[in-house]
């Protein structure tokens, strides 16, 4: 190539740079693919009326008073002696009619603001474990230090749109636990937290603690859900008193409540997928209604789960092939209902291996291609939910990089065609110096975080670190390099305030 | 439950598991699910008539003259001076018209026949790696025996259809080496073989050996495709002459062609994905084209492997977001065309880790969801190709595994809604003793091989061995246990002499 065609070369390669757009994803990503269909119609309405027997000839458990009383004034059939609340159809068809099909969640940081539903999705960090571990430490029982590093890495990579409980800090007695990591999430993070529904005060605490964050009227709170919660149904067909407690509590709040039935076939459900997405589907749907009962218009999602467990040790079981075809299966349950569908990341390994990497890629497929909205326990999760794993978060972190690239439109037109960069290289050459090229080269593909695609031997040479232990260094780092998100100093001192008096106060009774 | 209880449920459990259905994965897989499509159908066109543009304005450079030859007889245009040929539309849209839709490769044992195209679908072993490694002895140039151990590997495990050439013995001189590695894939396993495209005689001599294997005459082997071969493109727009030279061979021989363009974007392809794509189809359709001119009606796959490299270091990238887009949107394209499409399971990672893993399943559900018909280097691919990884082997049969239970459908009738057995376990009680359970809990769930689902404590007390661990030592114990498929003594005998005679007689000259 003579100087004066790299000149060339080089100047239209930056005319042309100029006009390329960066198209990178955005904060807010949308699923632009047609999800992935395992039933038919009919075997969609098969299960989808299954449910509804279930729920009028069975009814479900709730061991709630106050859930009984809302739901039999909304015309339930209420057995005091069983306690069970049977539905007809009717009523539960025209209860979920009033849930909102789009949902947005508002940050303290409204740039942080996401939405989820029709074809917005997003991921939220781990949520549950009472253990967390890393490579350093090993395994052991969280703590409210663990619970701030995980927050820092909530905060710290973009791909995360919503903060869980990554770990309980066994360390803060229970009942001023939810003032601590709500002040935690809210000084750490100024994205979208996690609340438990662990009773009416602690749940009542942690609402105020987000609207203070906010600086917003209780008016404009109610109007604009900014916190979310998961209810978990007691499967089988069974509520218990905290749980409906927090759907009543975050509906009357105008929060968001994601109704998941805890439907592991063989176990809490029946041992075939069809009879364990019904049993889901009554769960979900007794859910959905008493909140839209609660409150017409409430936001609610509906948490999808079912899994199986491991019939030889009972241990249950994520990210199997069952797994990721109930995840399939659900989306289209849930599209019929049009509300929210709430997804998870999950795996049963014990390690951050291979193992937790292919398993979570598993179920991770099967959400993103079932349909979801938003995909829990995104980054962290480990041995079926009881750790929190700081490797595994990355590892995550890397595979949500990934899938968010993956929703990426793919661009067709008469630049990205290329013809004319073919004819410049020709046959047998090479594309590296086209000007097509250098004006993309920088921009062009997704770039990797944890993955190391260097060549053997460069690899070798740098100490042959496989990617659990880059990620370990990865964590490390991203910790070290952690600068707090700004918080306006009047919200910081109320916050505090507030947390230190509800502390004096005693905090409050855990359910 | 009371001892009467319990022989009911015992009994009626037994009156219904006869009458279930092992529905386990059949040896040929079908693909139930509709292809997950990103580009929409305009796109597919402005693709399409892209690379006929490119094919009738740039052409293809053809280094066989023979290959020259005969497109020109069919009404290409040849260009002496640069050795180009441009083909224009009709042309190539009447030759391809002839390649079949749906191939059927012949196994020496008929077991083991396997068809690929429509919704048949089948995984290969990887080929190609000048090297293989394993924990215990490293990474090391690949040797007869290694050849021999990924054969036995090969065979040991049912989702595995078709052997790839999975490491090059470089222990053994390269005019004899095809009739070793022919020997091994012949008498080793008794699944269908792959062939390298390295020159006229050779081909020959292993085609001959498959034929004398199956033990059928020239006449039924011409008849019956018996082999696979991956011819790929010296991309951009180049054939080489040993590739050439195997697209005839196998035409001629009635044997199946893999034709797979090797476009990298950014650097033997434009950095676009558009232009990668529109690059590839011109190749590929160049290479159908002349097997089609060669022999109406061969079998012809079109090989889809468009990726991209890392602009920092020049290394491809593989089983990143770019591939998987790339292989959705060639599944679209090669639909256009309705031959048997070609993908891979490809990463880019220098260990049988976290990162394999993940890269893999990018990569597998790509092929997967966009509508492949063959997985090449299904199991054991590790450093972009460059490495048959032991471990990797073990770690890809799972996840093959995992896949082809996802392929089987999932079941919606009244047994498997269970509604007797939701009643009868009843709110807030356990699955586990019921009769709907008792029928089915041995076969209800797929089963792992590598995965570990125990509980953390049984784990750790079994020595914490992790996911890449765990597969070496399945790996040893697999050869370990390893019995050869039985062989017909004459076949045998006459496979043995030939291999003899030829290698007696010099072997081939390499291409």
């Amino acid at each position: 190539m003579s100087v004066r065609q790299g000149r060339g070369r080089a100047r239209r390669a930056k005319q042309e740079r100029r006009a390329i757009s960066q198209d990178r994803p955005a904060w807010q990503l949308r699923n632009p693919y047609s999800p992935i269909e395992i039933l038919s119609e009919d075997q969609v309405e098969t299960i989808h009326l299954a449910s509804l027997r279930v729920l009028e000839e069975y009814g479900v458990r709730m061991l709630h008073e106050g859930a009984r009383d809302i739901l039999r004034a909304a015309g339930a059939e209420v057995d005091a002696g069983t306690l069970r609340v049977r539905f007809d159809a009717a009523l539960i068809e025209e209860s979920i009619a009033s849930a909102p099909s789009l949902v947005t969640l508002h940050a303290r940081n409204p740039a942080h603001t996401v939405a989820m539903g029709q074809d917005r999705i997003c991921f939220a960090t781990v949520a549950g474990p009472p253990h967390c571990t890393d490579l350093e430490r090993g395994r052991r029982a969280g703590t409210m230090a663990d619970f701030d590093d995980f927050m820092r890495l909530g905060q710290a990579f973009e791909v995360i749109h919503l903060n869980g409980m990554p770990v309980e800090p066994m360390d803060i007695p229970p009942n001023v636990r939810h003032l601590n990591t709500a002040y935690a999430a809210l000084t750490l993070t100024d994205k979208v937290p996690f609340v438990y529904s662990r009773g009416e005060q602690a749940v009542a605490d942690v609402l105020e603690m987000v609207r203070i964050a906010r600086q917003v009227s209780p008016e404009q709170f109610a109007r604009e859900p900014s916190a979310c919660t998961v209810v978990n149904a007691n499967s089988p067909l069974q509520y218990d008193v905290p749980m409906a407690q927090g759907i009543i509590d975050m509906a009357r709040a105008g929060q968001f409540t994601i109704v998941t039935p805890f439907t592991l076939a063989g176990a809490m459900a029946p041992i075939t997928l069809a009879g364990a997405l019904a049993q889901q589907n009554a769960e979900a749907l007794a859910g959905i209604a008493l909140a839209q009962i609660v409150r017409p218009g409430a936001p609610v999602g509906y948490g999808a789960f079912t899994s199986n467990v491991d019939m030889k040790s009972g241990a249950p079981a994520f990210g199997t092939p069952e797994y990721t075809k109930a995840a399939l299966a659900s989306g289209q349950l849930i599209r019929r209902y049009n509300v929210p569908y709430r997804s998870s990341n999950v795996n049963a390994s014990n390690a951050p291996d291979a193992q937790a990497a292919y398993e979570s890629m598993m179920s991770t497929w099967g959400a993103l291609m079932g349909g979801c909205h938003v995909l829990l326990h995104g980054a962290g999760w480990l041995e079926g939910g009881l750790s929190a794993s700081f490797e595994k978060f990355i590892i995550d972190i890397e595979i949500l990089r990934m899938m968010a690239e993956f929703l990426q439109p793919l661009q067709v037109d008469e630049a990205s065609l290329a013809l004319d960069a073919i004819a410049e290289v020709g046959p047998g050459g090479h594309y590296f110096g086209a000007a097509h090229t250098l004006a993309r080269f920088e921009t062009a593909f997704w770039s990797p975080l944890l993955s190391d695609w260097r060549n053997y031997e460069n690899w070798q040479e740098s100490g042959a670190v496989d990617a659990t232990q880059r990620a370990h260094n990865l964590y490390k780092q991203t910790l070290a390099d952690f600068v707090p998100p700004s918080l306006d100093a009047a919200a910081r001192e109320e916050l505090e305030a507030f947390k230190v008096r509800r502390e004096a106060e005693g905090g409050a009774d855990i359910g």
